[in-house]
């Protein structure tokens, strides 16, 4: 049995799914794609055996198409995601869910009176080994009960086009989904705090920025925003517990040693940095597919963090801490 | 258009190839397997929408095939690899290529006469991330002419079937053909000291061994091989060059600090150490066949490879130093 | 030509310096020695030759000493340093300068009325070999201007009859001071959060505590303070510049591989961990003496810090952002 | 109680002694030095207030000397070593202990004849943290039985003055020691082989050398001795048990992330390598003089090396293995 894909934007991300899910990930297929640009529609069609269909929203009503991938502009997801619950079909949806809070609490509501769940969001960094590896240190105990989390995240540059908010919108929206996953909580309250710019900036653009959140139940965590840093990508995460910490590792590369020093590459590109993520994130979206039980960030995780990036945005306009608010989360979204 | 591939034994590696080929690899599809154990082919093409056809030698020549896998048992190898040049079809051969030099040498003949090359060996290694940068570094000249390489190959234990010669057959290969790739030469003398033995061993069985080569060009290789290590799977090497080394990383981990220590894991599995090898190795396979240009370990490799074992594992018994002699190299395998 | 040393206060800290000055470091000689506990003095005089004379001051005033070390409990040190201030001689003073930012204003002013330095504070970090090599870095500009600074300061535990605003005044005040030296700038302003506190406290300590601090020009600071994390004592540092980061190195210790796991040792004690810099510390200022040109932590350093800890004690209980107020800089601590 | 100690040799290292037994050592005083050049002992001796003595053999015979600290040229060390013993004194003599095993045999005889340990040898790794952690971590039986060791001893580069031989005498000699003391036995044999040579070196040397020891219960070594390896100074040490293994820590350094890089120093010297080694050999010796116990490397290891270095020069020189004989081990040097 092959779960027949129909995928709506055909864009960098779109093809990039397009290709795993023709290529390396079983038990898939796509039979359908969408774009704007039909005439790169087409073409994509073409190269891959599918076919072309002009709107995203007939592709979703297609009886050809099982499970719809969502890797179109941000404003047309909610859209698209609503379409799909209706027709009972699963849908994975690259981040955000949604553009407004307001639209993914849409999609919850409409996800909870289907009665059970249909929505994965792309929240890719939860398949990276890293990660995983810290999760379970934490969930089996071993640093005791968390109570403080040190992030960093930095990349060498950033385009022109790159403004103060979308640091919390683009950027941090991947750990304020990590933090969530990795303590089983919410947060709570946000805020912002920005040191002095570097130099290797665009006017405009307020950068690095560190912000602060409280999850529901006292962690605290810090999170280094610098996306200018020149020298390469860099994630870090440090989780520190009761009785000890865990820390990701820095990425593998060779050591060489030369001219008076020891050396080791640093990653310039999230692309590099979380391509096995990205692979094992479909692969498994197929697989629970398959078993008819997702098991994946939910419409509830795109909601969530919805509301806290604009809490965030908030708090970096403000200065101030700002709460973050949401829904009583519904039964369909617990344990 | 897809390379049509037909699979002669389904064990355990080949099942690992046909999930590559059916589920993970673009461009590629099962189409026939074939086992000593007839059943057990049916069953695995029933699975996967191939044929069964009884006889590795029908499997090469039929015409729905355009590409064979060979992963039967090693005595078999030489005949099917054989058989696929005849045949003028790409074959990809699990290691060894065959059990005796002579064979790899007929194989080695017969590619030769044919013209071009068909044939691939598996040595995975040379697809490790890490090894490949090592590679990297080295031609680029950053640690100038190599001189030494020091490398370590620990498995934390090994059936009772295992005995002393296979510390060079099936553990040591692996580095024999790394060692001849990473410093594009050949391997010309051998020679094994073999320390106090540990006593978590069988009592036929000399572990550790110390294995030395010495390449055409007088770079001196020491090779621990160590395979009931008790603390898990451990590869290591070092290139010593005239300006600097190189190093491969120790796989990532998260690090725990806790209780008075920090601490990483140390993976337990060649599996789960060559996971990304292997299945880069496949994949590239398949672009070369595609490419119509072979590119990876090729029949010379694998004959070379069986000379220098079979010589090394004579000096293991004489614990004398031994030459090893390869046949002139044909220009097929130049360059 | 040797430095005639009188101590004041016998206890631990001033023990240790008292055998760091009698074996350890070439051109002094401790000649006398004073404590409340007039019999302590007595002993200590006895076992190294030295006089044991009743009362600080007049050991200060006396004339067979040239320089004087205060490690008498905090409370009386400015006192002292007063003395040996009128006393025109060199005295090196354990931390904390003066238990009020306001007694240490009025060393500062006794100072540069006598019109050149005589004080020095013990801030022994600033002799720690990976410190010192964190200043080369961001001192010869390699990262670019500084930005932000990530420090983490743990210990395993501490005694029950730690509380809340030690946090600062015993804990966090080395950073107070290690980040102006590193920064080449005073603080400004300071912050303190308290996440969820673990439960292997005492009720009446808030631990960890998460500090924030601003420069004068703009470079934001993190420091972690967690004093019962359990596993060990733990200082990390990080720099992170316009155009790169400097991180602090962990303490080395061999690696031992056993059991699954790579682990090395962490530390469980301050005095293990900076052993090295005290040994320096005091060499140097006995250098300084001899060369008649203090360059160690300075009674501004001392009154700053103060000024700051002050400050970082009202934020804890507060909540609130506090502004470091400083009295203007006079020309004797310039440059 | 102060040890009065008698330096004879002024050069380098006998300054570097005198310094320290002068400076940083509590319970010695240098209170005669000798040199040949009596000059440069007149001026030393006036630097310090010691008494300058015209020969070595009166320096040792004086009755103001306790104890005699012997740095002059390699071989006048017997002469001063034999006379050391003949007046009862303790003598320190840098290494080697004399320039023929002959004449370490001879000291041997000498110490036994007295009846109790006079002589220490300067072999100073054994006082280097990792080396010790590395000793307690074995001694422990944390790694189980050693089987093996890699060892690795690497110079940024050496004068023109250095020969082939002098990478076992000078170089090697080090690990010859810290070999047997590590794992409590004697080298039996000893190899040498010769690969490439480095074009970096001058054309009578061979470098880089990898010799091979094996101690009398079986234990392998392999040790790459690379003297002008231009990237700095590197002295690694792995040793391998049943059970696990135990590796030395690269000496630290802050880790700067820039241009795509992380990166950590190399150290170039071996001075900066084992400062503190050097100043822990000689404040225990001089603690071992006043308790009137030597522990530290004794004649037999300074004989035991010996024989080992020659029986590693003659293998060199062979391409043989060579038998390492020993005389019966005397009582006195027993556990």
């Amino acid at each position: 049995m092959t779960v027949r894909v129909g995928v709506i934007g055909t864009g960098r991300i779109g093809s990039d799914h397009i290709r795993r899910l023709t290529g390396t990930i079983p038990g898939a297929e796509v039979v359908a794609v969408s774009d704007v640009d039909t005439e790169r529609a087409e073409l994509v069609a073409g190269e891959i055996g599918a076919t072309a269909i002009p709107g995203g929203t007939d592709l979703i009503a297609d009886d050809r198409v099982d499970a719809v991938v969502v890797t179109s502009i941000g404003p047309t997801h909610a859209e698209y995601v609503l379409a799909a619950i209706d027709s009972g079909k699963y849908v994975f949806c690259e981040k955000p869910l949604a553009t407004t809070a307001q639209d993914c609490l849409r999609i919850v509501r409409a996800e909870r009176e289907f009665g059970s769940r249909l929505v994965q969001v792309g929240f890719m960094r939860r398949y990276d080994a890293g990660y995983r590896a810290m999760k379970r240190v934490i969930d089996a105990g071993e640093i005791g009960t968390p109570l403080i989390m040190h992030c960093v995240h930095r990349n060498a540059s950033v385009p022109d086009s790159y403004h103060s908010a979308m640091a919390v919108q683009d950027t941090a929206v991947h750990e304020l989904d990590t933090i969530r996953w990795l303590l089983g909580t919410e947060i709570a309250r946000t805020q912002v705090h920005v040191p002095r710019s570097t130099a290797n900036r665009f006017p405009h653009l307020r950068d690095p920025q560190l912000m602060r959140f409280e999850t529901e139940d006292g962690v605290h965590i810090d999170l280094e925003v610098f996306v200018n840093c020149q020298y390469g990508y860099d994630i870090q995460c440090e989780t520190v517990g009761e009785l000890g910490t865990v820390r990701l590792p820095d990425p593998p590369d060779v050591a060489v040693r030369k001219a008076g020093q020891l050396r080791t590459g640093v990653l310039q590109d999230w692309t590099t940095r979380f391509v096995d993520a990205f692979d094992r994130e479909l692969r498994e979206w197929i697989e629970s597919v398959h078993a008819g039980r997702l098991c994946g960030p939910s419409a509830w995780d795109g909601y969530a963090v919805a509301v806290s990036s604009d809490a965030t945005v908030r708090a970096l306009e403000s200065g101030e801490i700002v709460e973050v608010r949401l829904t009583e989360k519904p039964e369909l979204y617990q344990g």
